[in-house]
């Protein structure tokens, strides 16, 4: 696999991006949704926040409170009984699961793909109770003449993922909960096939812990229905633990690519590839055995949550694989994959 | 409340229902949907059946085969390391968990509602990859004339619901998986509101280990979206832990009229009833503080999995609720509460 890494990476870094606020600081700009508006190219990014930390005694973070309608802070301790920081993104405390960042969306433009505008406000940020613990991984659909967006909405009530639209990149419009608790990973396919809308999701069963890769159909993109599995986990592979959709399917002569991605029992994520089939997108032709990209570089390997290469998603021009993808859960990196290379690699 | 239990309870028991196969046994006949079919009232029930047990050395269990389309039979030892029995409705090995049961549906059917006539063959039984460990919990909504059943289908892949329809409950039609891992207590309002078809849902958010009541909206009742939280557990109460949709909403003039269930830290699954706003039926105007119906008799308290009422289904007749309802995942009961019992419970 020929993988040319950019020069410049990671591309967007924390400190390229102004905090909604003066008193957060960025902590992650990473897993960010890809398109060409026009002669740019788009970026939006997942943006991760927290409060500016004074006290080193306490570990503070923000929410949004959909009573107030603001974005409120909360103070924790490393010191109080029944309260875990073992995982760098989640609080655990009697009371219940707290993230440690608040995430919202953050447009950046491009004429190169490389050196990108960021701009100084966020996108779309918290604003109800599916979000009080922010929006996070974006991917984009462009069908005909609108951007679909699918996010991850996460609060108390769980992961879940909503639908927005936009023309233009300046206003969103949302269209509620399409996938419920927990479910994340939707990719929406950028045509219809026979005449339905088809999108790849990551529904978890606790009871029997399962997290692997679904597909369902829709008329009109807001509802969706008659969902099956369609793809497992790898046995002592990469992929063994954990799978899901990483960037908007594109179609080739042979069927459609899905790069997704999935993680082993290190929760080391890697992006490895999938041929479907055309005209039955639920019909898997062939799968990588082996990833397509895998976390080696430093800034791949360090970071807020180490050795994660999570992409949502790419731009698939001249033959190439133009794939933005977050690094250590903190920056945005670029990596260009001739397609040939993959699809050398898929096998039936 | 005022709560009259058929003296004639349990009015079917598992003894009464002929098994689908010689060499199975039926232990549970439970959680019924309930409907009329003209003259007739129609339940259809969960049949939860396993292979007779010839050596008491060992538990076996029967699992629907996709790849052969056939029932297959396994056995599990007490004696086997890594193997616990500790919960009685499922074995977990270091392979993965199975039911000890596997249900069916199946029809009966009675002119006065207490004696029922029940078909010596299962209407529906497991037939594809959702279904490996059985069919659950059915609901039945009629809308114009047809009859719409959600029910539980669970395999390794997850605990989803399916939607099925029937005119006449000889023949059924599949519609696919309507809700994702893991979401069950479906139950289809049964008619439009403003031109949208309601569903309330039970999803899973492991996460953050919440059990609580959904609604999503449809055009079509295959595709569901615009999904909404509407009902958290109460605390310290009867329905402390999970809640769930039971019976099909019914209307009355003051709005729609759910009866649910709810379970607290012992598992002990009583009904209580809510009141929805009769155009925005995502909106609570009162609920039950406490049970409507919780597990007193013998038959209630003690059997498969004990201390449980648990209904799919109810008629509204006559100023009266005649609920039918599963006691301890074994039988299935009869009761009538008068609805102004219950509307004199109702708190805001």
């Amino acid at each position: 696999m020929s993988v040319l890494r950019c020069p410049n990476n990671p591309i967007i870094r924390p400190e390229d991006v102004k905090p909604s606020r003066d008193d957060f600081e960025v902590i992650g700009t990473f897993n960010a949704g890809v398109t060409r508006l026009g002669d740019e190219v788009i970026l939006l990014i997942r943006v991760a926040e927290r409060p500016t930390n004074k006290d080193s005694n306490v570990i503070p973070i923000a929410i949004y409170d959909s009573a107030t309608d603001n974005i409120i802070t909360k103070e924790f301790s490393e010191d109080t009984p029944g309260v875990s920081f073992s995982d760098s993104r989640m609080i655990i405390t009697p009371e219940g699961k707290y993230l440690t960042s608040l995430s919202h969306l953050r447009v950046a433009k491009s004429k190169d793909g490389i050196e990108f505008e960021i701009s100084d406000t966020p996108a779309m940020s918290a604003a109800n109770d599916y979000e009080t613990f922010g929006l996070e991984d974006p991917r984009i659909a462009l069908i005909d003449d609108t951007y679909y967006i699918t996010y991850v909405a996460v609060s108390p009530l769980g992961v879940t993922t909503a639908l927005a639209s936009t023309k233009d990149f300046n206003s969103f419009q949302r269209h509620g909960i399409i996938t419920c608790p927990d479910n994340k990973d939707v990719v929406i396919f950028p045509e219809q096939i026979d005449g339905k809308y088809y999108a790849l999701h990551r529904p978890v069963t606790p009871l029997f812990e399962k997290y692997e890769m679904w597909i369902g159909e829709s008329p009109d993109l807001k509802h969706w229905g008659n969902h099956h599995h369609f793809m497992p986990l790898q046995q002592k592979a990469w992929d063994s633990t954990k799978i899901g959709a990483s960037a908007t399917p594109f179609k080739i002569d042979q069927g459609w690519i899905e790069i997704y991605h999935g993680a082993n029992e290190d929760n080391r994520y890697c992006l490895g590839a999938v041929l479907l089939d055309s005209s039955q997108p639920w019909k898997v032709i062939a799968r990588t055995e082996k990833p397509i990209l895998e976390p080696e570089a430093d800034y791949e390997i360090e970071g807020f949550f180490g050795n994660v290469v999570f992409s949502c998603g790419l731009l698939h021009e001249n033959e190439k694989l133009k794939i933005y993808y977050g690094v250590a859960d903190t920056s945005i990196a670029y990596a260009e994959i001739p397609l040939q290379d993959v699809l050398e690699n898929l096998k039936s």
